[in-house]
């Protein structure tokens, strides 16, 4: 998000997408930053409000395309962010610096202020941005938790103010918009590990989103308040862990954690005293916790007595993934828990209830609902037509939207290139729709390859027509198939040919043609017989 | 399932598996039955409990391998299925015999008995098998519900009936093992309706699934209570209403049901008199109603003012492409219900507290927890040790695994093949885990072929190498990287040359060593340029 006011501009989060399924072998997606391209002198700063990917993880791609302006963050969020930004070799690059909420800070004619929120993640926070034209509101990822594990509640005092201040503009996290109620508390979280903990005769293996430091934090207390050692697994976990171990943010008495490189002792430890905490909450296939639901970690071996505790809600699309994990949890004999009903896991993102407190507190003039996907910008703004903002103030608009808000009004005044970018590997960008066209006609029905050697000078076919497939039927069982398709292209060839010699004025064969005469005659044999629709690839060689 | 007594063979049900993401251009998934093979004449008949494609739609496939032995269901099963078969051409080689709940048949020395089961299609039974070693039970797909639709409840007198004349063994549903509770009665969706149809002052748009003839008839009803008219849309949703329809199972008022030919005429009726029953409730790329969202159906177009509600539940794997059909009916001004807390959906399988009911009723000896995932199973089966069943009695069993009872005891005695068998267009098992495979790595990273030409007398290459990729990237963009590996391949060629030179006792040149050299040269240049592994597919003609 782009917060722009005559020559001064503060970029609010920089985070990543994670690919669609049918965005075939793309990474991660991140944004089009094109529209900064020609004012990058007048970007003042970036302000990251807390520390998930979905908000930091864009930063290593754009950085460099935006030169590298300072970046804002409370001392958390700067610490996971240093971390990954080393791991991109580009922290000598950057310049992060640290606030704290409450703190306020000058950028250009903009001035920030923070206040702290709960989420699913400690110390983040919601930005009011003063501007020469009034004050908006950004609310970050946020929820009403009365009893966080970290002991600070969202800054309703700080809210409170804010509104009767007067805000132009709120943009508020819509991510449960479709939720009646109140999300529950992280403390809800606490009591179901405790009786989990309580009857769990062998090992507890934990796994959450490693970026879930206060459910890692209760399951150390848990670990603590139950005689047992946590072993801390998975890349991305560990390197989190660490980070908020070192800044204070994650508190462990000593001996209780593990060290990484010691997790082998756990293993001669009597089970019912071992903890593990586990990336693989997504059933990401090459995750810790999905390794070892396939009998393929290094370390741990699952054996029937160990509880499962799968702490995290499936991502949209990931859900076929995390059932499998759990299936083969339960073949090795674990016993796992999960989903609703058992408390596990609770969001970190405001119910409907807490949206319209947000609303209340805050009062603005205009609401702009973000953060959500297009039915959660609908529902938000329906509850705020709920709570009395006109339709007319409500705007629910889409990347590259460009909103102009004064104290006059509020429109959307034009719309400019924002769409996504994707990572695939080490390339930006190389991967666009003909790339992902293909992949898709490939994964369906596999590839057809027809090659033939023609004489420079004749123009007559000298080797082949050969035929070579790949994900479309197993060759060796289908000999008879790929001969009938050979004798198809060559009798395409040979009209071709004669085609071409009735013409006598042309004395290059047009390959060209021929080529597309090979395409249409095979993909039409191939479909009538199989009624599958591989990508078909004529190839030339001239000698 | 097959069920075998001596020389006597039972087979109930022959479902389809819808493949997972990653059986890549798969259609269905069928079962291997080369089990039977041997014992083609021992198939006394085929008996179908219901009428979902996850318990018919192998029957055009499997029917011929096995000599299409008589098929038993009720009258609206034996409808459904014929449709299917007269599709496949196939319907006058099969003899379909229909029985109702209560009737009692012999096959072989088996004879079975067929009680009423409620479930999200009409004409559902369970089935009790007698054997000469005991009688079995199959639940069929059920829930109780106690205000059915069509009236008619599941027959808890036959299975306390059952219970006490005494059951070997049960094979029960366990979709819903994890559900706390009993599952709401169909008629709780009557309510959601009337409040949605009497507050709506447009079009009415509902899709489910094709198969759910209930819902179907709750839309009728309500549409009649509401003045409104229906139109049907959707080839399966068509033939379904059509075939429930003619045989009594669906019941409309005249004029109410608009013909397919005539859902032209809604279009010019007010909005606030017309309903759409559609198809499209997994968002289905090429049904009716993801066509509508995407504004590019033939006869319907979404509007602002029009309500649709989504009367199903996501199949696990299609979360996605439901939420995307959601967005996209929201963007074009729709009004859109679906999901928790609207109960415009309920399940048709039974709760924790009704798997209990069942075992309550039946008293198995043994219980074989079936349909559902393994989580499902292993839930099932803890509920009915809660309730006394020894957990020796209890066979959590997957596909191809024997389980053979008696009146002495039931154990697992071998293991068969009973895979899967993968349908994709005409093809039936002729993809495998190769081509799988093969799609797999396309999918993700695309390929790389590499060609030359080479003189068959000396070896040498005459024309190439040439590159060509598609899925890889952009090759219009990224000319001076397939440069680059071009060169790595010239360089692979000559190095080769140089060790077959090297070899002067061997006159042929080893292109399959030659190959294997290309292909390990430019997959590592590859991967350290851009961290991508496409397939590397060298092709080599010689003239």
């Amino acid at each position: 998000m782009v917060v722009e006011y005559g020559d001064d501009i503060v970029i609010i989060d920089v985070g990543v997408m994670f690919p669609e399924n049918e965005m075939l072998g793309v990474d991660l997606v991140i944004p089009d930053v094109t529209y900064l391209r020609d004012k990058l002198d007048h970007i003042r700063g970036i302000i990251i409000t807390h520390g998930h990917e979905d908000h930091t993880g864009s930063l290593p791609y754009v950085l460099p395309q935006i030169n590298f302006p300072p970046i804002w963050a409370t001392r958390l969020t700067a610490g996971l962010i240093s971390a990954k930004l080393k791991e991109h070799r580009l922290l000598d690059r950057v310049s992060i610096r640290t606030f704290a909420s409450g703190d306020r800070i000058q950028l250009g004619r903009l001035a920030a202020e923070f206040f702290h929120v709960c989420h699913s993640i400690p110390d983040g926070v919601g930005i009011a941005l003063e501007t020469p034209v009034g004050t908006i509101v950004h609310s970050g990822d946020f929820k009403f938790d009365y009893t966080p594990v970290d002991q600070r509640q969202t800054d309703f005092a700080k809210l409170a103010e804010l509104g009767s201040r007067g805000v132009l503009c709120l943009f508020s996290d819509s991510t449960h918009a479709d939720r009646p109620g109140y999300t529950p508390s992280e403390a809800v979280v606490s009591d179901a590990f405790d009786s989990i903990f309580a009857a769990a005769r062998g090992r507890v293996i934990v796994t959450t989103f490693a970026s879930l430091i206060s459910r890692v934090q209760q399951v150390i207390d848990a670990a603590v308040r139950y005689d047992r050692k946590v072993g801390v697994i998975g890349r991305s976990m560990v390197q989190n862990v660490t980070v908020a171990q070192d800044l204070g943010y994650l508190t462990a008495p000593p001996g209780v954690l593990v060290r990484p490189d010691e997790i082998g002792i756990l293993n001669k430890l009597p089970p019912r005293q071992v903890v593990l905490i586990t990336t693989g909450s997504q059933g990401e296939p090459t995750s810790a916790l999905t390794r070892m639901a396939n009998r393929d970690h290094r370390q741990i071996e699952i054996v029937p007595g160990d509880t499962v505790i799968m702490s995290a809600a499936p991502i949209p699309g990931n859900e076929e993934l995390v059932s499998r994990t759990i299936d083969n949890l339960f073949r090795l004999g674990a016993n796992v828990l999960w989903g609703h009903g058992t408390n596990v896991h609770v969001s970190g993102h405001a119910s409907q209830e807490e949206l319209k407190l947000m609303l209340s507190l805050i009062k603005p003039r205009f609401l702009v609902p973000i953060h959500g996907e297009y039915r959660h910008l609908i529902l938000h703004a329906r509850l705020a037509q709920g709570l009395g903002v006109p339709s007319g103030n409500i705007f629910v608009i889409e990347d590259g939207d460009v909103l102009e808000v004064s104290p006059d009004g509020a429109e959307v005044t034009e719309h400019v290139s924002a769409g996504y970018v994707f990572v695939d590997g080490l390339g930006v960008g190389d991967v666009g729709q003909v790339v992902l066209r293909d992949r898709q006609v490939l994964s369906q029905d596999g590839i057809l390859i027809v090659m033939i050697t023609v004489d420079r000078r004749t123009g007559m076919p000298i080797a082949g027509p050969e035929i070579v497939s790949r994900g479309f039927v197993y060759m060796r069982e289908s000999e008879e198939l790929i001969e009938r398709a050979r004798r198809q292209v060559q009798l395409a060839l040979e009209q071709a040919r004669t085609v071409s010699l009735a013409e006598p004025q042309q004395v290059d064969v047009d390959w060209q043609y021929v080529k597309n005469k090979i395409r249409d005659v095979l993909s039409k044999f191939v479909y009538d017989t199989t009624r599958r629709r591989p990508m078909i690839l004529p190839l030339v060689m001239e000698v």
